[in-house]
């Protein structure tokens, strides 16, 4: 694949992208039928951080951060950067200096498959990131990449538009032509958990309303005495 | 095995539950001479996180939670669930609405040796979770499992009954049968340190109140000035 | 290598060790050419602990802890203690007692590649440790080690009498001989960075003022519209 | 993402699929700009494991098997089974009788992101299998899943009737309409690297003919006699 | 729990323990319900290793193998060790002299939760060892523990005199009580497989005769043309 | 830390590197109180993987194998190439064509923490390796580093010259300074081992002869009849 740098994508819009936001990772995993869904490997630097944007893809090689700043090159706001590598590493790739740049230009978080730094300011900006390693190795800038191209990253595919949500439960990936079809769902879901809640809260058994005391008797489990 | 739900179990006393709870994992775990801890990877999802209660088992296929449902009907106000797999799974078997539940129903926490997920829910409404994993992965409900059976959660030995004690140190388990003499070796162990802390704040060192400068010398050990 | 516990160490002054301190991980990393940075598991007990100090480093078997007792004997004021093993262990090897006697000693922080317990105490007292677990499982005292020889710590070669700063990026190890210029040169980092914040703050890119654009097309990147 | 087994896919030609086989994975994943290629954790369960053939992709619930039985209604000889999960697990999905059936309808091995188990008669019968465990642990079939579906497996993205080369390198896979090409250029790199094996027999170093000794000079690599 | 080495315990019997051996790891873990199974991190040191026996089992201080040493004083003709630890360590603990003595007496094998060393010896004597890994790291002679009680081994429940199976597929145990009911079962699957491995052989598929077609239907799984 | 490459090093004497690849690992481990041993993680690519000679160290970028090319510039026959990385990493560094150049080189084998690639043709070469990984992934040519210098590699501290001893139970490295002692004291281990053997051959246990069982008197061990 020939490294390049796409400028124009097409992108999700920025309300159903807010809502999806709202919403959190694991209704939305959940509305999209546990669909786009990183590896539990990855994790907020700090956690009450949360983020919903429009994905910047960036491919790099292990140990080199020059796609990245390539990649703000390209980005608008409302974006969240999704960085992939092309094989595994722990470096820290991105640092407040990055950070800054990013929020300066409207860049809403970082979804990284390798290391972060600069925490301690990181999270002093309130820059939200989700990272595998928080790691203060630094990187060099000499080996093409990609932006804005697909990516795997820490097991979710990713293309360049695409819908990013991230929180505590770590990150989901919506793709923009069902954004709004994921959106509804999760609303729906938002609903019935609403009416879910209430019933529990009142000493209701998920195992009487969802049905399950006859499904464990099919199945041959015994209630003893 | 037969999958069956025990519904009828002999719980450890409310009261030394309690006092167990306030030792702390690392003196219970030392009072009953270094037994029942649960391997490190077992992570508490907020530092203050809590707990001491009796344990209610669950024996689960991997990504399937109908038996967590299934213990909800057995549980009584002071219990802790402890969840089990056949086999390694990092998938969130746990969410908020099951938390909800078992608030209802006097649960007072959650250890799983697999993922838990909605953690930002969770820690709003304080409900303790230790899990190796944070995951909105979510499960389905089709495979028979038990409760209330003996299981080997993280690598601890857990009876149904049995106390559970976790806080910011991982998690330990105490049996039934030893609980009132464990709390008992806690106590001591609290006075002891409480004098040797004393000590120690007063400039003195282990090495020569638990006479390890001698030990060091007959060992081999030199002490070059 | 015969066991043997060191009594005098030169060490790093005061004054260039707080700088360092001040610098941070990240940066102090960079001063120094990316050399002397432990491995990325290494964690801190809280998110906001930081330390600068100079190293008294032990070596330990796995599960025994004898000699970091040996070490409190020969602490001064502004120590961190540096923890090795001849293999890997998780053991919690320190608690919160050990923690009374360092501060009291006035050892500022731990850093240990094993790992530690009493953490909720030791969160309280504020004493920064850096771990590469949390662990209550306890350790003995039977076989000798060496207290303030040369050791490899998570990765990093450490000597007795080194720089080691920690926050929550990890831990960085700076040779007492090398300290004065790394403090220049972070110190210099640290202006240049003020700068480039300030530009990066204005809209401007570090795909610019680095010459990366040119890089780029050098690479054979295209930028396609 | 409704279940489904998609029965007609279109397939990659025999011949090239060979021939892919027979320059092997570290030279086929070259030839394609080093893409397509699974994590190392992939290990095959002999040393001289050897396939390539045309994908027949398989999408599981962890701990289920059930969608590849599904599968050996849909494939042809020649294929591959590609078994990707949709959360992380080790169990043992695949055993020799599921093997004997393979067999009896041409499918040349096996690439599952999962655990094997029978490994003694698999080897026997010299059926080749990458997985990323070997355990005895069975799974049961009750959740759906689906069949010929493109799927990420080991961080590689694999559609039905792509080509996948295995060997004790590890496992790539070629996209079907790459084929002819990335054969090519196999091709090409086999005979180039003929004459640099011949040079390097005779002594030359890869430091000249690459033009490498410059290169080094230019980034200020000083060498030292 | 105080330290202590246990002479006599109940055997489960030769002929029940030989024919297990032949049936497999994989035949005897379904045999007993899926139970019974240690993690797939334990692998043999050489593929064609093969054991049946009864288990003499060790608990022990992590880098410390004088249990071991104790262990040999109690071992009959025809028994396995089970090596357990009290916490994680891969310190090569047993060696190619403990081998020898092995032999002697008539251990037919070892199974532990560390790491073993001497293999190239080991090997070329045939005596089959699992372990998590191999690794030279020595061991001191300091700790108590002890042998013949019941353990927690690669989170398998053992206790003495039970029976251990293991071959390339992992490690499995069978309890004393239950043996000849596992057998039995085994012996029954092996009589079923044969059958099943003919059908397989002649071209039906475990889709249709285990009823799974319908199965899929029912579950909303569609067959695309 | 400026890169170079170091052409002129003092290297261990012949024959007794080769008589220390001749005691193996582990008792070469052992006769040096147990120092110098790498992580287990470094395994060989086949089992039979033997090898003693002189290091030639390379510290390289992840990713990136141009050092390993510089250090063919410098290696002498009987040389080990001993490869470290400034940070984690398993890319496939190292194929058969740099292979190939090491034998004409009369490069012995290869040490590296990192990956490995054209494993088939390496084995069929007879090029020992033992590495981290075996990944396909291949390397770029860009950044700088050096060659004989000080490395850390997989745990151990390696000097050029130093001695590397490899065979299936891992890596040990030996100082050159403390090389002849070493060999002395590993063959005083084998003489004493050799007795030791025959004494256990006849049935003599390692608890009489080391006089273990006094000391599990001594340290409160009962043997229960």
């Amino acid at each position: 694949m020939k490294p390049r740098v796409i400028r124009r994508i097409e992108r999700a819009g920025a309300e159903v992208t807010q809502k999806l936001g709202e919403y959190g990772v694991a209704t939305v995993h959940e509305a999209q039928d546990r669909t786009g869904l990183m590896k539990p490997y990855m994790r907020p630097i700090y956690p009450t951080a949360k983020v919903a944007g429009t994905a910047v893809t960036v491919l790099s090689h292990p140990g080199d951060n020059i796609m990245i700043h390539a990649a703000l090159d390209v980005v608008q706001r409302g974006d969240v950067l999704v960085v992939a590598l092309v094989s595994d590493s722990t470096d820290g790739m991105f640092g407040d200096l990055i950070g800054v740049s990013c929020q300066t230009h409207g860049v809403l978080g970082l979804v990284i498959d390798a290391g972060v730094r600069d925490t301690p300011d990181l999270i002093a900006m309130k820059f939200p990131v989700w990272s595998r390693a928080i790691h203060s190795q630094g990187t060099v800038k000499a080996t093409p990449g990609s932006v804005n191209v697909e990516v795997i990253c820490a097991g979710a595919f990713v293309r360049p538009g695409d819908i990013v949500v991230a929180d505590n439960d770590g990150v989901v990936v919506v793709p923009r032509e069902t954004a709004e079809e994921t959106c509804r769902r999760s609303e729906e879901r938002i609903v019935k958990e609403k009416t879910t809640r209430e019933r529990l809260r009142n000493g209701e058994l998920g195992l009487d309303f969802h049905g399950l005391r006859e499904k464990l008797h099919g199945m041959g489990v015994e209630f003893e005495e």
